[in-house]
């Protein structure tokens, strides 16, 4: 993995960063690389994602998922981070597996899914850290339900994922069910490379280790410099721009597959970085398509944003048959890969044309050992992020009032934030 | 539909508008209106939108589809403005017909859609008004082959969508196809409600009528002012947001199937009032789901965003089966369905409770006659914004650059856009 941070300079974009200010920059990232390495020797909450490459036991993963060899498909229930990175590689690498991710609480679109699939050769995997997620356990008692309805036996078809107490576990305990444990120090957001993220993909027959290894490898990258680190680059760049005035970071990748990837990049940054008013917001793009819809405003509308431009090399190719269609001879002949690439390349000249930062993120080929590197590169990127502006990266407090508002709203506690909700002022229009 | 901007107002939100504020905008949504209504009784470009309720021939759409009723799948070859709209109706009604999005010129995505579909009982529909767009094209000379290699009579199963003239006109009039036209005055991106929206819909079994009737009812709510029109309403709200620090515009539904209804806003803002240096950013997000991602950064980071919830309040619902699991006693005995209400109010009091300016849009169902009148309101609500900020609404030069640039790359042409590429500035980690 390569990233190329030029257009990023002041002398194409506004806002842009110097290279000389890049260089007084750097002094901080290497303070900031002190800190991330004594977090991680002493294991502390958070920094002990970074050491999952040596950590993460892929050998319990793959007997996990053993009795369940054999699934066409596998449910995973689960809400934000307890989703996000299983799917992510879920959608990156093509498998002969579905995989369903039930993270919302939509009653019709629950009911159309467990409709959809074949609940007797599918595997469930419920995850949650706490054991106690509204959402994840709601849904989880549906699908249970659905199952004996269906007269599958549901502790055959079901192995859990938690941390190292709560309903859950009593849950497996009680029904004997294959039990995958989430590491303590693991945020949920940064979990992908753990057993939450990583039993899906043993199950849809992906080389997990392939997947560890890759990040193994950006691990091996990290250096006291950004110049000599991409993952502690992009990170860097990013905090610059920021303070520069790009509040907004486009992550538009230009490969189907790594669309949920940018999703998931959401999250990372969005939960870990938006804090004490600080904080990128992400916003998930997809090339070429999205040259229709949001380029005019990424040029032309505010100096607001920076753009990350993520590409694949080397991927299969399908040619363009030949057309005698007027003024459309120079398709025919080339390939969809070439046009692609062209667009990549003319998207990316025209915001610089425009003054519009851009980063580029290149890998050769979507497999799992590059998975694993563009994965853990952005955790290292996010938390590298997080020390420069000093925030605590680790944390989500401001997700607890709503949590407990809604917890009120049905009937489970009395909580002050629950009347708040019939105070609400009104002005509407209809 | 109704919407509800009580949470936008300065007493609870910060950006947030003083009801003074609202009253002194009134007055230039009054001539706004003057002007859109003068722009619609002249038929003119883009303005000529809003007069689809009544222009669009639903008998003709029902014509065309006709030879294809019975198809198990609907291709839809088209980009940005040429898909989104219709991608939108797909997603949020119900069909067994199933419909395929092909938008993106990713080779190996294409494959493999291709690979999963039934050429054999699936009609094509290829759109784009200029005849000439180089990614619909070229995707529709693959599928044209590969129609061809499955030994499928490619000219019986394909109806073309375009403009006045041009080669999808020439290859509809010589192949003796079925040609839907796409009316003069209308934008890509305003097109849901003309022949380039409605023929997928038609042929998944939709009423159209009723989607246009649900536009119709929408139109017939246009008044001069903010506070008796619900679409008016949000267009002057986002704008004064905006104006007042809240570049950045959340959609958020809280409903699965509206999720391209979000993709597609996004495009009718950004590509409409993205220019000039001005219009918010717009920012797909997904309720519950996002409240375990984003929710984090929309309450405590920069106060530079309003968030636009989405509901629908009588859907259809899914009990949730009880539990004797410790502390969720109380989510037996509810259903998914109050679940979800419940986190919707709370999350809008959490977002107040922070000072973050929200607004409700309210529906009872995702019906037909709904999605006419949403998607109707969010067109005016749209062209009222273009008013506001006094830019041309319907144009989108910004995105010519790099198609030259790109036809150039592939040996279209002499474009000096393309030499740019060569010249791009580096600064490479690897």
């Amino acid at each position: 993995m390569k990233i190329d941070i030029g257009n990023a300079l002041q002398a194409v974009a506004t806002p842009g960063v110097s290279r000389a200010g890049l260089k007084r920059l750097d002094e901080r990232v290497a303070e900031a690389h002190a800190r991330i390495e004594q977090g991680r020797k002493e294991s502390e909450h958070g920094y002990e994602t970074l050491n999952l490459p040596s950590t993460v036991d892929t050998n319990a993963i793959y007997n996990a998922i053993e009795p369940f060899e054999g699934s066409e498909a596998i449910i995973n229930v689960g809400i934000g981070g307890s989703a996000l990175g299983a799917a992510t590689i879920s959608n990156a690498l093509d498998s002969d597996v579905d995989a369903y991710y039930i993270d919302n609480v939509d009653p019709e679109w629950v009911r159309r899914l467990l409709e959809d699939i074949n609940l007797e050769t599918a595997a469930v995997n419920v995850v949650s850290k706490s054991g106690t997620t509204a959402e994840t356990l709601s849904n989880f008692l549906v699908i249970q339900q659905a199952m004996k309805d269906a007269g599958v036996n549901w502790t055959d078809r079901t192995w859990v994922t938690t941390g190292e107490k709560g309903n859950l576990r009593d849950l497996a305990d009680r029904g004997d069910l294959p039990l995958l444990k989430i590491p303590d120090g693991v945020p949920g957001r940064f979990s992908v490379l753990s057993t939450v993220g990583l039993a899906a993909a043993a199950l849809q027959g992906h080389d997990i280790d392939a997947i560890v290894e890759g990040a193994a490898a950006a691990e091996a990258d990290l250096a006291p410099s950004l110049f000599e680190s991409p993952a502690y680059a992009y990170g860097a760049v990013a905090y610059a721009l920021d303070a520069r005035g790009a509040g907004i970071n486009v992550m538009m990748p230009y490969t189907e597959s790594l669309e949920t990837f940018a999703e998931w990049y959401a999250q990372l940054s969005g939960e870990s970085l938006g804090k004490d008013d600080l904080g990128q917001t992400p916003v998930r793009a997809l090339g070429a398509t999205d040259q229709h819809s949001q380029l005019q405003l990424y040029r032309a509308g505010p100096h607001d944003k920076m753009v990350t431009l993520v590409q694949a090399t080397d991927r299969e190719d399908l040619d363009i048959p030949k057309t005698n269609l007027d003024g459309l001879a120079y398709l025919g002949g080339a390939s969809l890969g070439e046009l692609i690439h062209a667009e990549f390349a003319a998207t990316e000249a025209s915001l610089a044309a425009a003054g519009v930062p851009n980063v580029r993120i290149e890998m050769e080929q979507v497999d799992e050992h590059a998975v694993g590197e563009l994965l853990y590169s952005m955790e290292v990127a996010t938390i590298l992020a997080g020390e420069l502006y000093e925030i605590d990266t680790f944390v989500q407090p401001a997700v607890e009032w709503g949590k407990k508002a809604a917890r009120g709203l049905l009937g489970g506690g009395d909580f002050k934030e629950a009347e708040a909700v019939a105070e609400k002022t009104t002005l509407t229009i209809e």
